[in-house]
Formats: structure tokens, sequence, C-alpha cells
């Protein structure tokens, strides 16, 4: 693997109805502008074309049976593998769209975890619709780390965008359970893993990570709230004594200016909207969804299937276009070092 | 009071270890160019005159008796009322210092209260130093509500920063206290009297109201928690009963982004951090903190004492211009309309 081109990116194509096929296509129009690393999209030739022609771009769609086929096409053309398809009819989403958006994303995952392709980039799915359709997990990053064998307690979800990375210790729950479920365990185990990838996909050899308190102020010694005390600075301190630059419990409200950002690599938050704020503030629209510590690489543009908007050429690919390089950049590393 | 000139505004020194000095010698010096209104600090004539030292600056000190003597006096010279005095000692918190604060902050206050201020800027505090010398209050906002005879619940604090309104509905308690402390009622007040306050205040004939949601995507429906559904839609519901424009919940990670700001005057959080880090994100330096709700007029630059810069020429007078100036404007339109 070392002398010779990576494989391609596999991009599942999300929710047809929603914005995913209009941002693939337009990502594959920019490759030569954005230097974008050779993808292929997995499904949906036909309504990638029709996603194409809605947007005003000129985009060859080619059929491929085989990830091999998609660097030499994808210089001229889009390369979709395999058959699944559905018309296109953005802002309708349907059961049909549902399972088109889940064969998809399997076939991507598959073909990461074979080896043929070097990563995947996920397109934005409808978690409702998804689940009637048979999809058991929570979202795609839980289904893409069942698929590599990793508990789902280790495939560490970070945002990242030009100006800041944060990681969610806690993510998808109710604020009110936020106190409940968090453990120094788990700041040790996300710490550890955001630790590991930032080294190893991208290229920070000594990562500086700062982690937020739970409470204003981060608690103000106790005075309000105990987790900062009795959960928080024990992780730190566990993950300082394995040699990780670790530092805080900080107070949330002052870690995302400029000057404090300049002082660490990533922020590691104790809940969604801590860490989510202040990467939509400063990057809404060029947010990447990062899995660490799988087998393989995963990114996703970091919106979701925004249906009011699709197929109106109003979505714009930045973020997908930041997703797909950002893919590029880690398989390469892991691929060269 | 209409066709008069205003009576000037009174700034409370803050603890005179802290940067609060340093902070109105420098607000003084940039009268002129910042076309700030006149005003005059409660005690402190010898450290002020030290810090102005310290700072480099000529800032000529001036002794005065009554609050009506200030305006002639402001264009030469920095205007002081009365005695209260303490050695210029950065960065050495002490209870006298700390006596010197409270007497400051009483003063100012009471001259608002008189009518012979017309409004006061605060500056910042140690509270748990204050705490030593008899100061019961959790913060200068609840000890300037009591002196106006305003239930601490309806002094509402607002951060403004240059890009950004923003009202924490919940302040300075655990996180973990939020979903407990959360009530409609308490949401339904604090909007009504900010509605009040952008109009009466700020000018803002029919303020629109922004309200986040509690959970992450606000509740997506009550998969993550039912406080949008119980508590913060039923407030909604009845401010616009009563003619506010109130909007929301909305997922709290998507509403700062600049696009989104833009269709709000005011956002409205339901806790400490999710209205401080996507104001202190943006508006570091700017940040200003009002009590709306109030007889008088109050504000304060949005940081603390800042201890371990005190007297070192590095803190910057942003926040404390920015604070003067939007108690001058507030203080104007109470006046004139």
């Amino acid at each position: 693997m070392t002398d010779t081109a990576l494989p391609p990116l596999a991009l599942s194509l999300g929710d047809p109805a929603g914005i995913g096929p209009e941002l693939i296509v337009q990502a594959w129009a920019d490759r030569a502008a954005e230097r974008l690393p050779a993808f292929f999209a997995t499904g949906g030739a036909g309504l990638l074309a029709q996603a194409a022609a809605v947007h005003g771009l000129t985009v060859p769609v080619t059929r491929i049976d085989h990830p091999a086929e998609a660097p030499a096409v994808f210089a001229s053309a889009l390369p979709v593998l395999g058959d699944a398809d559905a018309p296109y009819r953005p802002g309708e989403p349907n059961q049909a769209g549902a399972r088109l958006a889940l064969a998809s994303l399997t076939e991507a995952t598959r073909l990461a975890v074979d080896g043929q392709a070097s990563g995947i980039v996920t397109g934005p799915i409808a978690k409702a619709l998804l689940a009637q359709v048979g999809f058991v997990y929570p979202g795609q990053t839980e289904f893409v780390a069942a698929a590599c064998g990793v508990t789902a307690g280790d495939a560490v979800m970070m945002l990242a965008g030009p100006q800041l990375r944060t990681v969610p210790i806690t993510v998808h729950v109710a604020l009110a359970e936020v106190p409940l479920l968090l453990t120094s365990d788990m700041i040790v185990r996300r710490g550890r893993i955001a630790a590991q990838a930032l080294a190893r996909d991208f290229g920070i050899a000594a990562p500086r990570l700062a982690f937020a308190g739970l409470n204003p102020h981060a608690g103000e010694s106790g005075r309000m709230g105990s987790e900062e005390e009795r959960i928080i600075a024990p992780a730190l301190d566990a993950l300082r004594a394995e040699g990780i630059d670790a530092t805080g419990p900080h107070p949330a409200d002052a870690m995302f200016t400029a000057r404090a950002r300049a002082t660490y690599d990533l922020a590691l938050c104790m809940y969604h909207d801590q860490a989510l704020i202040p990467l939509k503030t400063l990057d809404f629209d060029a947010g990447v969804n990062v899995t660490l510590g799988l087998p393989i690489v995963r990114t996703s543009p970091d919106h979701g299937t925004a249906f009011a908007i699709a197929g109106q050429r109003v979505a714009e690919a930045g973020a997908t276009i930041a997703a797909i390089r950002m893919a590029g950049e880690m398989a390469a590393r892991r691929a060269h070092g």
C-alpha cells in the first residue's frame, strides 16, 4: 500500500430526498478546483444524474462494477457503483428512499472494511425514516462502529471546522441525563482515543486536549456543582499519567475565544451543545463530523437532510467537500504515515 | 429632565486590586475618541491616579463633592466623588480593598436610585472576598436589584456584544439543577421583561425574541428530553398571546450562526453556558452585562477582576467603554424616549 495510489473513497448517498445527492454532484464538479481525492458513490446513478440536471451542472455519471475502476473514471465522470437507485424526488422522503439510503451506507461501509475503499463519507440520513425500514442504530456513527466490530462507546464523534475541533463526551441524550451519565472512565476513554486519533490521522504528534467543565465557571471550586472535582479532574489526572497533554476543567464560556483556541488542538466537551454551539457559531458551513477510534476512515458533513431546501439549488457543498478532503488526508496518513 | 442634560453616570471601582481601576482611567483617557458621556467614579481618587501612572496615562483626577459637578470637570479631569480610597496594590486583593469595592458600589447605586446619576457601570468584584466583609448577595446584579426594591428573579441579566444579545434564563446554578429549576412562569417573566426593556432602553419597538431549547436538537420532538414540550413551548404560547414576537424552542447549536442571528434581536437561553459560550466566542473583548427590568440603568463589562494581569498594562478597556456607552444610550432613551 505504501507505493501505490490509495483506493478511492466511497460516498453514501444519504436520504435521496435530502440534499445528499446534490452535494455529491457539486463536490464532483468542484473536484479539480478543490483538489479532491478520487471518490465514487454507492448507488443512485439515475438520481445523481437528475440531481446534477436540477442543479444545472454538467456531471456525466458512469456506472462501475468495482471500486478499483473509480480512479480512472473520476477525472471525466462521477463513478457510481452498482445498480441500486430510486427516482429523484427532492423534499419528498419515503420508505423506498430510506431503503436506498441504508443500502448505500451498508455498501460503502463494507467496502471500507474490506479495504476496497480507503474511507467513507456518509451523506445525511433521516433517522426516523430509517428506523421504519429496520435500522436499529441511533445514528450512522453507531452503525459504522458495529460494522467495524467497535463498541459504540469507543467510536468517538469529533466535529472539525477550520477554526475549531470539538468532541462531545456525551452526545444525543437529554440534558438532565448528562450529569447522571458522565463518568471518569468515559472521559478517560474518549480522551485517550481522541489523542491517538489526532496523532495517527491528523499528524499532530503530541495533541493538546482541553477539557471543559460541566457547570458554569467550571463549578467555581464546587460552589455550582461538584462534577469537576469528583469526575472530570480525576479523569484528567489519569490521562496525564498516561503522558497525554490534558488541561482543564476549563470554564466552557471562555474556551472558544480566538486566544483560547490557540492553546489547544481539541476541545473535549461534556455535552452536545457545549461542543456544537461554538463549532457552528464559528464554522457553520464547513463543519465535518469525523468518527475517531475506528479501523476505517469515516467522515460526514455536519448537517442534516435539509428536506425543506432539497433540489432548490440552495444547499452549499462546503461541508461535504471538507469531509471528502479530510477523509482523503486521514487515509493518506494511515497509509503512508 | 427632557430638555436639560442628563446627570452623569456613576462608575463603581470594582475590586481595587483587580483591573477595574485601570479600565476606568483608560476609558476616561479615550472619552473623546469614543465619544463617551460624562461619568465619575465613586471613590478611589488616589488609587485611580496611581493606576493611571502605572499605565503611563496622563489622567488628572479631580475630587468632587456632588455628582452635579462631574460634567463640567469631565472634559479636563476624571471626577471622583468622595474620600473613600485605598493604596493601589494590583494583584494583591485583601479585605480593605473589598470594603472599598462595596462602598463604591453602594454609593454608585444609591446615587442612581436618587436620580443624581443617570445610571451605573459596575466594575468587576471578587465575590468570595466581598462575602468576607458582609456582602450577602450572589452577585452585584442581586445587590442592585435589592437596592431598587426589585425581586432578584425579575432583574434579568442580558449579555450584549456587537454581534449578539443573550439572556440566560437560569444563571449561576449547577447544570444538574437547570432542568429542575426551569418553569414556564420563569420563562414568561424573563421574556416579558426582556421585551419591555428592548423597547424602552434599546429602541427596538417590536423586539424579536428567539428561545433556545434545553436539550440537543431542542429535544427532537421529545426523543431527547421533554422540557421543550412541557415547559418551553407553553411559555412561548403565553408570550405570543401577549403580543410578544417569541420563536422557538430552537436547536441551540444552530441559533448562533450569522444567518440565524439576523432573524432575532435577543436569544433567550435556558442556562448559563448556552448563552455565554456563543457570546464570548463571537464578542469576547466587548461583551456588556446589562441588568434589565430595573428602575435604574445598570451595565457592567462582562469579565472578572483578572487579578493575575492587574496593573500590567495588558487589560483592554473595550468592554468597559462599551458598557459606559450603552449605559449612556439607555439613560438617554429613558429620558427622551
